[in-house]
């Protein structure tokens, strides 16, 4: 039924999404059309890489989850790297990560919590995850923001560039880690990996050609999304850190947003964790950094330095949740915390 | 023999200081009559809740204590921002979020520990309470700190009273987690709340009783107070960030502090722990935002906004104590280790 | 092998230091020779400590190691403020913690993490050194860098005096705790200490003889080594802060790397952790403070004031190796990680 409701979407979205932007309609509607089309694509993108997942082996099926599944991020950014728009990048990275973990989380262990009294998830992966958070967080995003104060434009980016380039590689060697070197080793005894008998949505041929289009489609759709900003800032009263750190984050990960919470409705909160951690260091570990990397092509560079609000933002929401994923079970009450955190910042970032 | 001595300074204390107040005795002098009469009160008030919530039952109970717990600091508080003396309240709440953490658990963890060479207490509550440090704390008093630094005044007030009517939300719906939604249901084995068939001490008609004339004595002595902060502290060359943080922090708690280490030395280290963690929750979650509220009222308004060196003080006690509080265990060292940074920085408080 | 080497270091070290320090031979070529002669001196007095230690049995044993582990650091530094040189001196105090921390650690559990699919450590050691970690660091550092902001020089130094008197004491405490109070209480099943009936490699007599003399040589050749800095930093294009965050805690430190790394690859990952953690808990609760006090006696005080980027590297290594070593294993990616960590900083301290 949502699958449904998404493919009307698309099939209205991308036309419209067309002549609006050759007919020049007004931005606020654009705006919105833009952010549809965006999200009913994101999720047409995630039932591919799934399928190709199921077709191609647990292993290369999840390098494909862990490259792909920020793929809209990704494309969305760069266009706005390519427009100058380094500061919306970077709030749109700030409300991935806060996003992700506060809003994904809470959401999933509010609702889930909501059905089941104590919700449990294997406590390996949560200290694993939480160690990548403090790292890809709290060392990786911290340090060039305190040591740049001092520093000249170009130290700043060649110390970004640094950066990126060991966030890449302990990404890809925590994927080695994950899938080959130590595969299964932390396995929790409840089995939440029995259930991968599944049968694919597509096979392999349908889902790269969607995977293909689609991506296509978010690109195209996603180079017109960034230039409606500063229109549709002005109109709402929103500032350009607002509409990159609430709205923009919001709208590129809905489809996880989605995902999750049924996850953990049905009480697999493995994967719903999986979902709302995996995708936060997906975009710190590797988004962020290749973002980094791609935008030496462009005339402007863009450097791993935060604003302090955003960094606070992202720290503590860290800090709040290695605390509180920490023992491996959830219950209504951590979500609905995770999400109190969440509209402080929310508060925050509209008033700023 | 402790309720003796409180009962000697309150029917000492109370007439002395209206009299003193009348006749415009010496401010240092009527500084320690307030001081110790406020002690003495407190405990009465202390003793009344208790009664009440045993002739109430636990919920109801739990709520006047999670409630009334704090009354004293709170009506300091109202009459300090009445007197415009914001600063002051500022510090006194992070006298009280460092005095209950640092200080509180920091003697009784010692004194527990001279007697016993580990002890326990339920390793749900520590973690539920880390949970909680840490979004009422770092969470929610980093986020307006930073974020207030390019804000107008206005737009700071905003920002406090939007974050503090979600942590009075956030704290109500605590309440109802653990004594409505979620009672019992991490109990530790070995069955701490077992002795609650204890008689009250007093009726309910009699606690009421003393609880609203208390209230009332507390009030009065409270106001006068609060205009003696600046002679005592020229007289002492203590700042009044140095009384406000470490002076009324201490007289306002005084009560919990004998109560936490009575329990501590019972080898009660649930009851200890829940006393010195529960109450600086209360303190960040409750009182905290409630002031800001009453503020409102007031000509001028409180913003959740505390200098550096509180801020930081207050982050770093939390880190600290979940950190120490985070396996369950107590003994004298980690007792030691908390009092020890409590003197760092009342150092610190002293020379700033 | 290792030891012969260092015995021919040693031989033709101390010789090459004398003479050419006379004989004024360049800089860079003294600077090499010193930081070589140094790194085979420490060996010594490493092995001459650990022979005591046996001879003396467990309680003195780890006195005298707790005390002499890292007395080459103290020695170069006390050179180091008698020159002068308190940035290079807080730099190096810097070093040695993340040092310890990210390199030392992360090399043996990257190691031993080859051979091992999971090692583990004891759980209880882990939690002590983490809330000693907390308050020595994040505590003892940050709370000075903050409250000094707004201090004069000499209430910068008396805040430094009384927090350096309290690590010390708290220190000893830890001490007394470990060795006396609290011997054996939190003892891993798996009997890390059991092969403690190992032969001294020398008698007491010759260790005395040995330690004595080559504190006598580190000492001489410290005193050089530290005149080379600036000579050698415009030579390489390093500042002094590099240097001394990264060059010096590494001469001072690699007897220390080469044991714990030994170590973890004989799967004895209580030593090798306890070296890792517990010679940072002695940098920066006995050296730091030592070296405050010592250098009162000196023309220039040394403040416990660190540079901001300094702090922000210790503070956010000992959250990451707090977050990693909470559940008492490690694995190949956990040590990556910590080098990676290692890895951005001293990018970050070559560049500022």
């Amino acid at each position: 039924m949502v699958n449904k409701l998404f493919l009307i979407l698309v099939l209205a979205g991308v036309p419209l999404s067309v002549a609006g932007s050759l007919m020049h309609w007004p931005s606020v509607l654009m705006f919105i059309i833009y952010c549809l089309t965006i999200v009913a694509l994101a999720s047409f993108m995630g039932r591919a890489t799934e399928s190709l997942a199921v077709v191609l082996g647990p292993r290369i099926g999840g390098l494909l989850n862990a490259t792909f599944g920020n793929a809209v991020e990704l494309i969305i950014s760069i266009f706005a790297i390519k427009a100058g728009l380094i500061e919306v990048v970077l709030a749109s990275l700030t409300g991935s990560v806060i996003g992700n973990l506060l809003l994904v989380g809470g959401l999933s262990f509010f609702m889930g919590g909501l059905k089941f009294k104590r919700q449990k998830f294997n406590v390996y992966d949560a200290r694993h995850n939480a160690g990548l958070l403090m790292f890809g967080v709290v060392v990786a995003f911290v340090i060039p923001e305190v040591f740049a104060q001092t520093m000249s434009e170009s130290e700043t980016i060649s110390l970004s560039v640094g950066i990126s380039i060991i966030l890449i590689a302990l990404y890809l060697a925590a994927l080695f880690f994950k899938l080959v070197s130590h595969r299964g080793v932390y396995q929790s005894n409840e089995g939440g990996a029995e259930g991968r008998h599944e049968e694919p949505e597509w096979n392999k041929k349908i889902a790269l050609t969607i995977l293909a289009a689609a991506t296509v489609a978010v690109a195209y759709v996603s180079e017109n999304l960034v230039h409606t900003f500063h229109e549709v800032g002005e109109t709402f009263g929103w500032t350009e850190l607002f509409i990159g750190v609430i709205v923009v984050a919001i709208v590129g990960n809905a489809a996880e947003h989605a995902s999750a919470i049924i996850m953990a409705v049905k009480n697999k909160m493995d994967i719903a964790v999986e979902i709302a951690i995996g995708s936060t260091l997906q975009i710190a570990m590797f988004v962020a950094p290749v973002l980094v990397l791609v935008s030496l092509l462009f005339p402007t560079a863009m450097p791993l330095v935060f604003t302090l609000p955003e960094l606070i933002a992202m720290v503590s929401s860290v800090l709040l949740i290695i605390v509180i994923s920490n023992d491996g079970e959830t219950n209504w009450f951590e979500g609905l915390t995770l999400l109190a955190a969440y509209f402080i910042m929310g508060i925050g970032f509209y008033l700023i």
